[in-house]
């Protein structure tokens, strides 16, 4: 079966503190699995999607429970390797509304971050209706860096639509060095999917327009920027549009970028038009940060419908 | 001793999800009961009030503990029947503030449904200060229903002012089901406390004052319609009240309704009048969609006390 | 692919109170997953079979999540059902290593016990290496019956070697009808796994030798005789073999059984000797009774072999 | 109604460690109630006789659970007094299978030591079958000795048995005043039930015969010893019983000798010879140890009677 | 090393219900250390400060877990005794955002309420660079309240500035004996820390400029007045200055005005301006007010600048 | 002061699941500190000696509590070196009391692995009254090596005795490199505690006398070999002393070693002979298995006292 969706990167285990309590003090944790792209697709794979994963797991507890959990979320995981060189990465961190969340990493040396070009299966992908992945596997290693931009490749000869979410993250690399990374990844991308900080350290503009412009300018057809709890806005270089987030209490606000990715990808692959694929997103991402955990709040359809009738959103 | 409030219907064991996750990904759940009438027995005895309670529970661990919850509260459950021929229904659900709420019951068959007109104790009905109930019951089973019928049935003959909240349940019947059973049955009600989409389905009517105005043609001296989030306006076809809901951070909001119910039958047979009594039904659900759990959360006085100064709430 | 193992029958959610605490008096309960062949199935996964499982859930939270653990494990559940007009069976139950077990059943009308043999696939059975049932199903409902001899009946003209566990649970049918239903569909049996008590309600045989007669003059082959701590026996009516228990500390003896099953038929689909298989059934269970649940505690192959390697078990 | 047994004392919350982690170093606890005379009278109320406790709690929430708790058990406390000038004891404590037990006490100036004979009601006491107490509540004040002493002799002129455990406690008295305290009021008891070590403390003998002659020349018509793990021992003069302990695995040894005076005073009231009462003890006690909490694994009569069936315990 | 600020008072356990349930009905409690000062020396510590606390603690897993926080902590507690005839004070709650928290106190006769003059280490205190403490102390007893008068005293004699918080809690003293022992205490005082209903206790007045008048000319030189969910007010009668609270999503109000003082002293100490100084009570205030427990969310500096890079707090 | 012994390596925060659940499918997860040389150490201090540590840990929140453990114990941990280069090493792991434990190891380039010779505070050392160390510091990397070295040889030249347990890690190197580290390591030691597998590696005996004999040969004065459940055996290569292990329930055997050489050592620094020295030994570990984590279980010298006095242990 040919699938919506095929994404890859790094995938961790999370070790996550009692909502509330600091990680230095916390005493209590619950274990959950991180990761952006494979937060994104869980997130569609509950939405009804039919979707890929691959990447590195190391032969340990951890990466047995990864593969294990998005197994059992329907994700087809058959092109993932396990790798008994090499662990599985680890992040350990607290969770809260608003208190500055600490984060412990332990992925120097890991499993996923050897994801090499070997690894990315060209017939696969090809045969997918889409593919997503995120800057963040560029920066892990060499490899993993060929081995996005194999993927890209491969997507865009065989005529697959290609979603690239920046994600940058300060402790994988410095300014310049994404900057480098993500310029040529991101001109695979027919969709950008960006929050308005990281795309000012790959083109350095700080206006929405301007940003969507330079994206727009290397090839991509739309381009979607996200506003943290402003909402998200989104243009194709004619029309623009602009969502409002949902107003919810927030428990723990990470995860709500993958989240917002499963939603508009969801729609539009079911054909929706882009202000309803950015409502759709808002509504995705509002049922995460309401659950302590990376991805442990990723709606399935009903619930979906169900948030989408409380009125919480109103598209625009 | 007269009790102050018979009530009766079926109480479920309730298992709860950790607040926050959802029940298909909680792991932990903690245990307490629920039950609409039983809540608000829970909630008159925590005021200060005698109070009764009958129903069917099995000879099961739900159905002991649900006794022994509502004995421990110094609710008079002597004319309970422990049914060894059916389980004790059960509940199993999340919580959250805002998400919406997901809910499995396993209640068809159960002890509490087969409640029956044998089960109403005539005399000590008669006895009583006053005779509460929801629609709910009537719902169950058509035994059940006949024994609503007969209770209040009783209580009028006796001159016991009775008081129904129609608390529609949809998983329950249907629209024209809940006419069928609630337009008799709201008709014993001297005090009718109901929401108003649920008066709705009874008569059809989506204006407060013309919704009251039904209830009030057709007995009732009272009329109490909450509104959720926005509070509480009653009327006895004369004056009309309104309060504001408390300003409260939300748990987890099942059981506002039946702690609404408490605070307003308590302040009432306290002789306070009906402004006074909405703001108490008001505090005391305030207080309960703090805490999750039907009636973990209910007041007892001194706690209703110390709310009340807390100027959360102010009379008008 | 060819699954080495397919297997049916009821899978319930399970909510287990905190090991120690008495049903009628925990507090905090723990959700997993329960039902006899779906323990053995998942048993069979973890130590690198392919293996098949089929039944019906409801289309809720503890279907869905059923067929998620399931799933994760690596169980082709794609001929599951789920059936929205039924709920999942649930089963609340507490874990002593010592004090009785009280278990509460929301069993009745569930999806699982309304399987039926057009839910029978029967070219995915025949293409299988083995089929494995428990009595129990056959016990829910005369449909599900109908499904058992149906599947057992493929097997049969398939050359598909069957195995059957009376698996004898007296909540769901008396002694007569247990027979009624276990001497038919035992008859397909190449390999009988039982209890002696169990063995007893079917044959009213008292003796190991004298039971293992009776199954092997009905057409088994092999008969394993379960008998709990103190180990388990087997005869194929030529040679006799005995092995005893593991020393562990016990936690919760419940799910022994099934993981017993697990390791005596993974064993024999490696082409060990029974001797070796018994003692590979031992270990399996004594690593499940260890852990508090049904199936949390079922080893992998690595776990296995360290287990083996601690000397804890001893051929002969 | 008349009660079979009447008791009274001094009742506390009870916050218990995570079982296996010692006090000093434990973060998380349970709450449950804690008191010789409760734990009994519950243990009783579960086997379903009908049980009065009295004594005196403060107006705050761990005397009001207390009460609530042993209501909800069905025990009747209303003579219990709520005292408002004292608060209610409290008593933090770890929970090992073998490892010291480490608690402490915040008891003094408790309102339960403020127990005066004003709160001994005489004809309530004059109606029952029996009259059960322990030699803690005269060491708590003059005033608990006092209202001991009045309620001993109220029965003894009822000709209402009365049965007395020394349950001598070092925190509270030393050896001379333990003496000095107990030689009367064990005066007025027609059974005893005693550790060894703490009737010599009261009588100086060390020989289980020398110990019960000594209590049986004073009035007492049969005698216990409880001799922990080995089980218990008894005589009436002429003839003598021994009965070995339950083999269970232990979890918190704290309440077996309470637990045991329930199932021995149970089984009495319902007319057993006192072999069998002995072994009612030694199952009643055989299932708390096997709970952390002192009262948490009392069992009800099913629950007796499984376990009894289980055959943990013969007697000879 | 000459310690930056010295303080002293009580420290007892703290024993705190799952937040979110009711005291009398929580059955879950997480452990802490709770005391005024231990708070303020434990946020004073974390901020980099060098900080001593002396009081008194009994022999017990309380009084040892107690004085080993603080030591890990980087608190120096060499002059604390460890009082082996008197317990660690207790003291049991629930935590609520908005609901009346309910604490049970357990330190009457405790080790922490006999400080006494001797323990009072003067050549310590006069090498401090500041003393700081709360009427609490002076409540306790007479020996504690001379403890504290010495204090005072060593330190205005050594030139050492003194800020105290008069704290009055109505369940240690009423109001007549506040004035009696803070009026005296009070006029030690270089700095002034108080509430708006504290100061009224001592002087009669509820003008902020009013109450603050008063305390400058018995000697202050600064009043700091906290004004709880709207910021804090200060004044050196010259100048004045105000800063907003920050805005956080509270989860437990206890122990912000410990925090507050932390934030404020430990930002004088580094030579910051009241006005930067507010700002920085209210931020350390606002980071504990988001965690259950007194002292649980104090801040290490890194969070502290974290969250105020967030720009949770504007000064102006 | 001078401290009673000094004791250097790597301590890593550890993530222990629920007590017997396996790692790969616990939810949920305890938070303590692990580490060979810590664990011995905080059981000194806790026995009452006065004990130093150092070594490298990450300036993160793992770090600092680890650091904040220990110091809140007493130990002194001024010459540990914050590392902010690197992240402090993770342990995660299972606990079980006879199921194989499973544990992940995050410690490859962490701080603690590159403690190195400037780290050793030679003044320190020599002021010592004992120094002990294990072999894993050497196997971390070739500059732990080299500190260990020079710890040695400062103690040596200082008179100071050297204790040293091989304690090796097969994940840690293999048999020869280990034999390369530690047989110069061993040199050093006037007092060899190890297993006996271990000591083979180093020196290829297999029996107790040859074993202890090739260490007494290298300058040992006394060897102690502890045979785990059996006990331990000691030779000064004049006299011979066994002492079988206590008898308590096994929880979580991790870090039985470690506790041993705490009470072995600070028996023998208290003055006592060898066999009282092997039974303290033993009777701290057996506190330690009864409670999971690698040092939770660790017992004050009251704990210790009152173990003794249970009888638990008896020295012959």
């Amino acid at each position: 079966m040919s699938p919506d969706l095929i994404t890859f990167g790094e995938t961790m285990g999370l070790l996550l503190a009692q909502p509330g309590l600091p990680l230095e003090h916390a005493d209590g944790f619950r274990r959950s699995v991180a990761g952006a792209e494979s937060n994104t697709a869980v997130g569609m794979a509950r939405l009804g999607h039919s979707v890929g994963w691959f990447g590195r797991v190391g032969d340990d507890p951890f990466g047995h429970a990864a593969l294990r959990m998005m197994r059992g979320e329907g994700v087809d995981v058959s092109r993932a390797v396990v790798d008994d060189t090499r662990p599985t990465g680890l992040l350990v961190r607290d969770a809260h509304a608003q208190r500055p969340i600490e984060v412990c990493y332990y992925r120097s040396g890991s499993a996923g971050s050897s994801l090499r070009p070997a690894d990315v299966d060209e017939q696969w992908i090809a045969s997918a209706r889409s593919l997503h992945f995120t800057g963040i596997t560029a920066a892990l290693s060499e490899d993993a860096r060929a081995a996005s931009e194999k993927a890209a490749h491969v997507a865009r000869e065989a005529g697959v639509p290609v979603s690239v979410d920046p994600n940058i993250r300060r402790k994988l690399a410095d300014g310049p060095r994404w900057r480098e990374l993500l310029r040529p990844l991101t001109g695979y991308a027919d969709l950008v999917l960006t929050g308005l900080d990281e795309a000012r350290e790959i083109n350095g503009h700080t206006d929405v327009r301007d940003t969507a412009a330079w994206f727009l300018e290397r090839g991509a057809g739309l381009v979607v920027l996200k506003l943290g709890s402003e909402g998200a806005w989104a243009t194709d270089g004619t029309e623009e549009w602009f969502q409002r987030a949902a107003e919810v209490p927030i428990v723990d606000p990470v995860g709500a970028g993958d989240a917002f990715n499963a939603g508009f990808l969801s729609a539009r692959l079911r054909g929706l038009p882009v202000p309803e694929a950015l409502a759709e997103g808002v509504v995705v991402a509002g049922n995460v940060v309401q659950v302590a955990g990376d991805m442990d709040g990723l709606p399935n359809s009903r619930m979906l419908e169900l948030t989408r009738d409380s009125e919480q959103v109103t598209t625009r």
